[in-house]
């Protein structure tokens, strides 16, 4: 029973462990898992703790914000069920992985509505009780279409922004505006085959392997912090269409891993790269 | 530069990491990589730890037994070149993989000597300047031609033994020699294809994938802890000897794949289970 | 744009390339993709050919039994939607898998009916508009409760029989009635870890890699012909309720890898064994 | 026991399977292994027969060119050792993989002599009995080193040059001169990180995912076609340096699996893509 979880992020220096564990014994807290890293790079300490027991945060995040060296940064993190808004445009793989998922309550989240730019999914979303939005573009601004998404979401209160395959370009304010928050899926084994049409690149290339990314978005497209990624294997008889459709199996499960790790609070971020315990 | 690794096995409670921490905190240690785990079957806690800086080591234990709980083990391993004894038989692919990484001082390890119950592989050992010795054993009793190995290799006091493909079984006598010291590499997905001739079985079957598995030895043939697996897909053109030839690339890889856990004191052991930080 | 897919299965013996191509090419037939396999245990030739054009099945049927050996079989295969009646339990991966793909039509297949052991799976499945039937087996023997799904079954003609998740143990004569037509999901690489609580038994031995196995039924459980398989890393800080999470993903897209290749009818058997073209 | 491997790559057009093998059975050969494939870029016909029997490989080459149309190309291979001649610089894996292999007669080729830019590896490839050449390339112009070494290599008249983590970049006369017959490794999933130091790129980029990629050689640096790629999975916690480590054993499966294809005459090359058979 994990009845918190912490996460900590502060420069590097000796004791560290100890004098985190130091506060979380004196409050009789039970560490259940505890993960460390220093990235060598910026000589910062990442920590993620689950711990058992009671305590009142406050009072714990003023402690371990005390024992902790300057320019630090503690997160205490209680279990609670996260809420999701899913972003789609016309391919159901992703969205439908999610959606069966949700169903079913495999995660401690919940899809709390679907809007897309699209009205093809609406059938499947709201069959499954789901709230959907179509926000066709059609005559919009790009910058109307987008506020008018951004109303939606917001009036949900997500925790976090899910592109299931949106394929619709996202402007720096909307990608500001959830900041760190948004997950997206890239059909490709990025860096490779940025942008559109990977699965056209990947077979114009001639790769014997594709894959798929799911990442932050920040604004550079394809180019944000990156969470999981796989593969599978193609060979020469597969058309960049046959590429397309094998991939769909690779990108809604690296989707939802990444997804899961992100619900779980197991990511952290230094820099453009993501610490994940 | 890590300067010790700390291997903790301890009864859970409360408080150990803090207690563990503040022992290497007072003497000025710096924690380098951490890892814990706890093993819900036994209620006992692991840890591995790597430190730097320095500090008498019999002090070190001392103060860290006094700080845990009884029935506690205590292991400060010091960074030093570790010693080999690789058995094999006929084959090469598992041998010739070792030699190379041997050669090349890949790992912080030696191998002192090659034993086979074949002299087959002699000549390749002996041009890579490590000593061989044949131990036939025509003519010779089981019980025999062991004690004339173990002598052998007790000659260079290895810290690990490795059977690289050797096709002898093993008396639970000589197991309990090298207790927990002896790695082998089976030709299979364990505990799939116990036995004798587990790519025959696998083709008989009709399976679809093949491995190997690096584990250690213990009495039960194939039913040591297991370190390492790893599959390939195989399919209905391989026959069983198709499969053997794919197969090896799994097998030698598998194997010093462990091999570098092992000498990199990753392993923890945990009943018939391994431990890997 | 195939037409038909031809399926031979002969005695092998020179020339039968030659001939059965020869009968498609003065048929004007032409030939899209072809594969070929000798079984050197039974020496019997198998071979699918994908061709384009129009011809009288009859007629080709017969032309080709006439230029094949004694003891031959040719299947010719005109691409028509098939049908699916899937079973399942309680468990939802694989049943929402398959009804997502089902639902936007990935593939030429319909799922007529899905029929269940428990009525948990009910209100998924009919919110996705497919019939839905619970046979609760309390008070029925086991015979009883087998024939009436089979009823059940029989009155879709189904082309084949799913189990995803079914937790029941079938009778030799249901797995008669749907002889080659059946297609199970086990959550273990067979033939490691048969019968009940795979994961459990998993957990137990240490293994490193847990796997999901598909394959077609016959009388003796979890042995007959393999389709698929796949295999996931684990490791010692993942219980048996943890591997079995883990698991389910693997098992989802073993058992859709598997049915693609069962009804794009790339699998012929031969004896205990698949052969996948 | 096969006699002939052979591949004709000719326009397609309807009949051809029928017309070659037409030609093999009046010439009473038995194929043992077929293979096609339709470019429908090119909308060529690609095919690899593997035959037993006996035939005159001039007549053979006759009538199967008389049996295609015109812009075919036909080659007919009889079963020899392949001369090999290797280039290396400075790191050992994926030479020692190769000569492990060479030494043990694991291909049916032969390793003719290993060419080095430097002498650091001359100790390990002598003592295995394979020639080495240091062509050390201080003080002599780029095209002097070249020549230098295309000297030495046409002394052996290899069938295949293998790149073995060969550190020099070729000048395009020296790719011309061994057209399609130079094999490198490059160590990243190509096309991500061309170039230089694609462990450093592979690690600022922080993916999820490192690969290598063996491919022939053509004027374009990285850019000829693909063979093989395989990739392992990295996590935060490993640096360039950790990556280009734990990527060796990659680069040399990679590279060996690469050049087995070759040596089997699996491979046609279609444009700057390659078909395996």
């Amino acid at each position: 029973m994990v009845s918190f979880t912490i996460l900590v992020d502060c420069p590097d220096e000796k004791g560290l462990i100890y004098r985190i564990t130091n506060v979380l014994y004196n409050r009789q807290l039970n560490i259940v898992k505890n993960r460390e890293f220093v990235d060598g790079d910026t000589n910062r300490f990442f920590m993620r703790t689950e711990v058992e027991g009671t305590a009142d945060e406050n009072i714990l995040q003023e402690e371990l914000g005390a024992a902790l060296p300057p320019q630090s940064s503690v997160k205490i993190i209680t279990a609670r069920q996260k809420k999701l808004v899913v972003l789609a445009t016309l391919e159901s793989h992703c969205l439908g992985d999610l959606m069966v998922r949700n169903h079913f309550r495999e995660w401690n989240a919940d899809i709390c509505a679907v809007i897309s730019n699209h009205s093809m999914l609406e059938n499947f979303v709201t069959r499954l009780g789901v709230p959907f939005h179509a926000v066709l573009s059609e005559g919009m601004s790009r910058d109307d279409h987008e506020h008018a998404v951004a109303e939606l979401i917001d009036g949900y209160d997500p925790d976090y922004v899910v592109l299931a395959k949106y394929m619709r370009i996202l402007t720096p304010a909307f990608v500001e505006r959830y900041r760190n928050r948004i997950i997206n899926i890239h059909h490709s084994f990025l860096p490779a085959f940025v942008g559109a049409h990977p699965y056209r690149q990947a077979y114009d290339r001639g790769v014997k392997i594709i894959g798929a990314t799911a990442h932050f978005v920040n604004n550079n497209l394809d180019e944000g912090p990156i969470i999981c990624q796989n593969v599978i294997p193609v060979d020469h008889s597969q058309n960049a269409s046959d590429m397309a459709k094998a991939g769909k199996d690779v990108e809604k499960m690296v989707l939802s891993r990444a997804l899961k790790l992100v619900l779980e609070d197991r990511i952290m971020l230094s820099g453009n790269k993501t610490i994940i315990f």
